[in-house]
């Protein structure tokens, strides 16, 4: 119960859950202990060392607001984030593969009528975004909740630049008509660096890496007696695909931007300017009966 | 360079840092990537044990004041602070044991002459507080830094009450004299729960643990030539000597407090009313001789 030295002090610490009533609290920090010890016992830090980590972490969290979230972006850059996606999405069939969820997502977003336009003070080549949400049976979902968010064209979100562009731009909720399909425009984003004015970008630089993801428009669709799909969309053309700083890119999430002359949009309005369309058909996976 | 999966995004993640012209840099965060994807993996966490943790994570930071440093605490409950002071310190030789540093450490104190009085505002048994600092070969060291910090008889320090005190008790830094001495009064400091107002006393709960330390002072001795000594010494009377919050307790580093009656103390002083006395002789490591 005392003098522990650097092979006795592991047992000692998870000995402490003991009288956890919780199975999987204990669970969890037993196997906290065992790999955070077994990490620290690997590379032997010197305090120098471990202050810096001290401190990396408090600057981690002291730079995180209602518009930044730069443990979520640490996750996101180590991998950690689309771990737990790998672990809690099947890889194989019809349902819409999973992707990060990102720092920048919003909650309650404003909800738009279909086909309304979201780029707000956004500048950038205008999109006709459409798409469709069915059930993995084959069946279209009417109603379902579909909130997407984008950067601009420099590659910046709107919480980004909320004091210039004076609110919210290229976000927004829409639900899916009866038929299971919904439409709006916006402009086409761009591909971006993550923020490297925080404790990442001191991190990613350090790594010797680059802080470039591809352009994407993230989504996120819910939908009752569905699995949240959290996803995003990529542009085939874009240089950073194979190189995306969080490891977020599926093929079978690549689309492409289609480019079209001035005339009469999908939707029927007309337009007196070129813009592109995008569009991609989500499959939501069915939650599991539960049991009666 | 897509389409990751549980058991490719590993190497994946650790590839990217093939660019790093730091081999340290190379080397502790591809050990990170392993142990924490392997954390990852173990738990399989749901992703509401994701934002849990995430929000865990920012909530500790956001705790974090000149004050209060909630990451050190994390680190001290989950056993981090004491293995990294396993890996970088002997266990065994002449020289005084280390621990751990704790939250409550503030720069720059106060210092103070020797026999001076440093209990400020805080009420409890006065003590007499003496020892010496001498080198491992035997030899005393005059002038060390001495820097000591302690609760107060109710478990609480300066910096959790600053407004009730006014200003800065229990807490100075002193210099040894010619042969190697100090000593000071204060009050005797008592057993202690750490702060629970936060994550890490949410994490506690949740663990099914107790919160308390054993009463220490706590001592960090610098001296030119030799390794900062950062430790305390503890209560022998004290009932959570053998569960440390912290695990830091080390057999050696116990003593007792001995009772004193009114009359003439140690240094001379009249005192009129009981007291107790303790004493610890620290011995420091000297440092390696720096190649020539």
């Amino acid at each position: 119960m005392r003098n522990f030295n650097e092979k006795t002090i592991t047992d000692a610490v998870i000995q402490r859950f003991s009288s956890s009533t919780d199975p999987r609290i204990k669970e969890v920090c037993t196997s906290l202990v065992k790999h955070l010890h077994d990490f620290v016992r690997d590379i032997r830090p010197s305090y120098e060392e471990w202050e810096y980590a001290i401190d990396f972490l408090t600057r981690t969290g002291k730079i995180c607001d209602g518009n930044r979230q730069e443990f979520i972006l640490l996750s996101d850059t180590l991998g950690v984030s689309m771990l737990v996606d790998a672990v809690n999405n099947p890889t194989e069939g019809p349902v819409t593969q999973s992707t990060v969820l990102g720092p920048f997502f919003v909650e309650d977003a404003e909800e738009f009528a279909l086909g309304a336009n979201i780029a707000g003070g956004m500048k950038g080549l205008p999109a006709y975004v459409s798409g469709s949400v069915s059930s993995e049976d084959g069946s279209p979902i009417a109603g379902a909740a579909i909130d997407v968010w984008h950067s601009d064209d420099a590659g910046f979100y709107d919480v980004q630049q909320l004091e210039t562009l004076g609110g919210n731009a290229g976000r927004g909720r829409f639900y899916s008509d009866e038929n299971g399909k919904f439409h709006f425009w916006t402009i086409k984003p761009t591909c971006y660096p993550v923020p490297t004015d925080g404790p990442v970008g001191e991190m990613l630089t350090a790594q010797g890496r680059h802080p470039w993801r591809p352009a994407h428009l993230h989504y996120m669709i819910q939908a009752p007696g569905h699995r949240k799909l959290v996803t995003h969309i990529f542009d085939r053309a874009d240089q950073y695909l194979d190189s995306d700083a969080v490891f977020g890119v599926k093929d079978e999430l690549v689309r492409d931007y289609v480019d079209q002359s001035a005339g009469v949009a999908p939707d029927g309005t007309k337009r007196d300017a070129p813009y592109c369309t995008i569009t991609y058909e989500f499959v939501m996976a069915k939650k599991a009966a539960r049991a009666a």
